[in-house]
């Protein structure tokens, strides 16, 4: 592995930091962007993050998956006008199998605009002859790539990614590890880009990657990796600059978002998206019927399929990764809602539900699924196949209405699958801790062991301003039990749209859920930086404890409020019990003592003797190496 | 059942209302204080809090289980000078196994003080020569009694307030519910006296109510009750006055927290206890060991069973309602520590490992244990029998010390109750999630299903500043599997001392974690808030989903940083999705349609004109008959 350091002091990007219109640049405290070069593919370098941890530890650097892209990295120029600099532009293109054509023209309705408005957000520069789709006749798919046995750039970049520190942990702690339990999961040790091919060739896995978006990372989401999370960003009613949505992108995958879903609704929806796109390091993925509602003036009963086959077409030169489609959705599902006590609450589905009903026909979705195999297949656009029917209340929680849609959900995969387009499965939504786990089994049931993508699951719908948390809980389980990818929330969920710090707290929080289902999972070195970070506890290195942390400001924040002086950073305990009462410095004079004693035999004659000792050693003796023995 | 209506218009108590020195009194946003008489037993009235709903709803108040005592209702007066009056003392005396004697002198090292310092808070005025203890040779503990096969206003008391609303639901529902998952819990559809009693008298519950402390209102803490949770508070550094002490308590009361444990030190330490036991409605916890320690000046060494045995006696007559006991520690269980990553992080459990090791003796709250159920007999002190080995991070969870410890536990739970004592067992600490089914299994199995009273736990290690979130998700869990109460984390654990907002975070989060659990385990009548809020909120009754919420304020305050117009209130929409995509508002209209079409067989023939029909009404048709009958 080659490794290129590109440290630097650029400040931390807090958020109070940022003047308005700017993007939120600079490392997180103590770590820099690190470059992991493929031993495989001459191609790939991943990039990933490594946090430096106090010389008093002699501890390695720890290094940890890295979504943020070229935000974080003080050597890269960042200009959101020019765009991300392209990371599998030539990979698309030596493939040989695409094209480049003349995009469709933008049209003032895809922007919501009606006669006589103008955009008030600066276009961003890009020439629309410049569009890439699969040859005629070619399906240039990643699982179509995966399915012929080619192991592309892209899975070779995730396996380096995803491999994160496994060579290592495998050469030191052998197979010894505690190997979690994975409900059926197939987690390796080692992961390889064979590996990576193979699952995505069986539909376990997808990458999405459209080959009009060659700024993103590649990534994986599927239950035999490491679980991912996805953000929810919107324009705002009124946005006053490019910078200002660009931003809201940055700011999520700084904190961790592997995904980022851009849900706008509204005027400047296609030139928002393209700003979007063009900076993000990270898969976009978006609700194509919420701009087709626009182009109809929000009334669902005048859509049609071709109004929404122009809008994914739209879409797909631009760049999106993956499409939420509620083509599972069926009008004889509708009446099994009448007895709901929340009916739909999915945006999408109820927009459907309406269509279904005033024409009393089936989803068009559903009739045209094929034909958005077609079209998904010339760009690799992922299927995110929406669950319309999602329960949005913890009683409506696995009704017949949710179930039956997943049956159907299950059907359309088959389809997508026969025309070899990648396909996640969207899940609930409010949920009772004992129902959860019933959605999943049913889930890798019908879906063919498909990712499952899920909101969540709340478990309690009593906590509004806290559905992080009741939601959080749900997502930690339903993750440990195999869902691939999970939705955040955050605080404001059921009550406002989420400000800049709603945002960070739904991506910790659900940072939190993903890490406690890879820990639960066993994979093979999620206990790394937990183990690296109880030890810095143990030893009182304050700073690597909060640079370690998922959210290290926060911690540090929280520290200085009680115990402001930088002195309190070296202290050998803190304002929690202070000295007198710290457990960690007690422990380390019992350890010291109890190290001595280690023959202890309960025989009365050495007892005294041995008091002696530890009274001698005065309780004060830190014997350093016991702690290392304790590290390993 | 009789209720007294004492509702008043007081405010709303927040935390910006609050003058230094004063108590949050008030009750919350459209909720009066009732009190439900027993059926059995006229001495019994029991403290509830009902929330109103719009008169639109045309729905009854919702009832729910009120921790908060007389501080929320607007008819009590409230001066912590007198105290709370007295809820059990006649209950008390009318057994006629008590008696009155004048207590242990209060010595200036109670409070700390050494050698011409003077006691700064005001001392609570009490005659301590009127304390009560056991008559000689009688057992006053509610578990003797219930083996006695008596059923105390206590468990009469409880078993109203645990019952609340399952009669009506029982009536109503009959046995169709859902019956969750209890894993082997016994949770009846409904609670009688003789039910609590024979769930004491089996040692699955504990009553904690010490004769010393007749103010607070009966709760129970067992597996087949509702899940409850604890709160930690602790003297400041500064105590400017005992109001602000008593407050910490009344804070986390007001958001429901079930018991609270005082874990001062330093000084000032019996005197902020008595203000605080005094005015307090619920049960109160400490951990001995603290107060003793401070008594020889912090050097573990010199405790001794004496000066502890005295702590304990000083704290029975104060009216400590349970104590943490770390006899569970045992002189052979130390070097089964020293490998571990964090060592012993537990305060009580560090202290006594290093006296141990100090002197070679075996613990001696383990050799003194009897000596210790003789003293807590005669007040009726509950124990929580401490895990002074808990693991300190994820790394050490489940290991060898931990569950050498808990074997240890269980032979003193044999012992406690051998002596009628009342006894739970406190647990872990950190413990990733695919390990902590093993800790309630073995936990059950080792203890005789005693009650179980956990620390989260926390999933994973690398979020300080979000340790109520790790923490939670760990607290649904284990609650699910059968623990009785959650001792809170918040979001400063690790990092410093929570003030008032940390507190109340912590408070809701782990009110969240507890009721998902009873939601999960299938309490008969969980639900009923759950699916008020969810009708609230597809009814666009956004002040009904305000109050229903576990924490109102914050609710209104976060709808309204996006939609602060009063008239956004009665709004069928709101500001994450606008009118245009409101789901729920769609969703309203497809109701309606699927209402007339639900005779659908997808014949084409009838298609059409079902179409036509759902156009003429103008999708814009609310059948309010039919949301009711959702509601059902």
């Amino acid at each position: 592995m080659n490794i290129q350091d590109k440290s630097s002091g650029n400040p931390s990007g807090k958020a109070s930091d940022l003047a308005p219109g700017s993007i939120t640049t600079g490392p997180l405290p103590a770590s820099r962007k690190v470059f992991v070069a493929s031993d495989h593919d001459p191609r790939v370098s991943v990039a990933m993050r490594e946090i430096d941890l106090e010389p008093s530890s002699g501890e390695a650097p720890i290094r940890v998956y890295d979504t943020s892209g070229p935000y974080t990295d003080p050597a890269a120029t960042i200009d959101i006008a020019q765009g991300l600099a392209s990371v599998r532009g030539d990979w698309i293109r030596e493939r040989g199998d695409v094209e480049e054509y003349v995009g469709r023209d933008i049209r003032p309705e895809d922007n919501g605009l009606k006669e006589g408005e103008a955009l008030t957000v600066p276009v961003f520069d890009r020439d629309h002859r410049k569009v890439l789709r699969g040859k005629p006749g070619k399906n240039i798919t990643q699982l179509q790539y995966a399915r012929d046995g080619i192991v592309t750039p892209e899975m070779e970049y995730i396996a380096v990614r995803e491999n994160n520190g496994r060579e290592a942990a495998l050469r030191e702690a052998g197979p010894t590890r505690d190997k979690g339990e994975g409900f059926g999961a197939n987690i390796p040790e080692f992961i390889t880009g064979e590996f990576v091919r193979s699952e995505v060739a069986a539909g376990r896995a997808i990458i999405p990657a459209n080959i009009n978006h060659p700024e993103a990372e590649p990534m994986i989401i599927g239950r035999n990796f490491l679980v991912k999370i996805n953000a929810n960003i919107g324009n705002s009613a009124v946005t006053s600059s490019a910078a200002e949505e660009v931003d809201k992108l940055v700011w999520a995958t700084r904190w961790g978002a592997d995904n980022v879903m851009d849900l706008s609704t509204g005027q400047h929806i296609h030139t928002i998206r393209e700003w979007i796109i063009r900076n993000s390091p990270v898969p976009i993925g978006t609700v194509p019927i919420y701009q087709a509602l626009e182009k109809v003036n929000g009334i669902a009963e005048d859509l049609t399929w071709e109004i929404y086959r122009d809008t994914l077409i739209e879409q797909c030169e631009q760049g999106v990764d993956y499409f939420t489609i509620h083509a599972g959705l069926r009008l004889a599902h509708i009446p099994l809602t009448v007895s709901r006590v929340t009916g739909i609450v999915s945006r999408g589905g109820a927009i459907l539900a309406k269509w279904c009903l005033a024409h009393h026909r089936e989803n068009f979705l559903h009739t045209h699924f094929e034909d958005i195999c077609e079209i998904m297949g010339q760009y690799d656009v992922a299927f995110s196949l929406g669950d319309g029917l999602r329960p949005g209340s913890t009683a409506d929680a696995n009704d017949a209405a949710q179930f039956a849609e997943l049956e159907t959900l299950g059907e359309l995969h088959k389809i997508a699958d026969r025309h070899n387009i990648q396909t996640m499965i969207e899940g609930p939504g409010h949920v009772p801790m004992h129902k959860i786990k019933e959605n999943m089994e049913k889930q890798l049931e019908v879906c063919n062991e498909a990712p499952f993508y899920t909101l969540g699951p709340l478990v309690t719908d009593i906590a509004p301003g806290y559905d992080h948390i009741t939601s959080g809980i749900g997502a930690a389980m339903i993750g440990w039990y195999g869902t691939a990818m999970l939705c955040y929330v955050t605080p404001k969920e059921h009550l406002g749209l989420p400000n800049r710090d709603d945002v960070k707290v739904g991506v910790v929080t659900y940072k939190i859920a993903a890490h406690a289902a890879d820990l639960a999972k066993g994979h093979p070195t999620a206990c790394e930086r937990d183990d690296a970070i109880s030890r810095a506890r143990f030893e009182f290195r304050w700073r690597d404890q909060f640079n370690l942390a998922l959210d290290p400001e926060t911690a540090i924040d929280f520290h200085d409020e009680t115990l402001p002086a930088e002195g309190a950073k070296i202290a050998h305990f803190c304002s929690m019990c202070g000295p007198k009462f710290c457990s960690m410095k007690i422990s380390h004079e019992v350890r010291a003592a109890a190290a001595v004693q280690n023959d202890v035999t309960g025989a009365e004659a050495g007892m005294k003797s041995k008091a002696q000792e530890f009274i001698e050693r005065g309780g004060e003796i830190y014997l350093k190496q016991d702690v290392k023995g304790a590290a390993k």
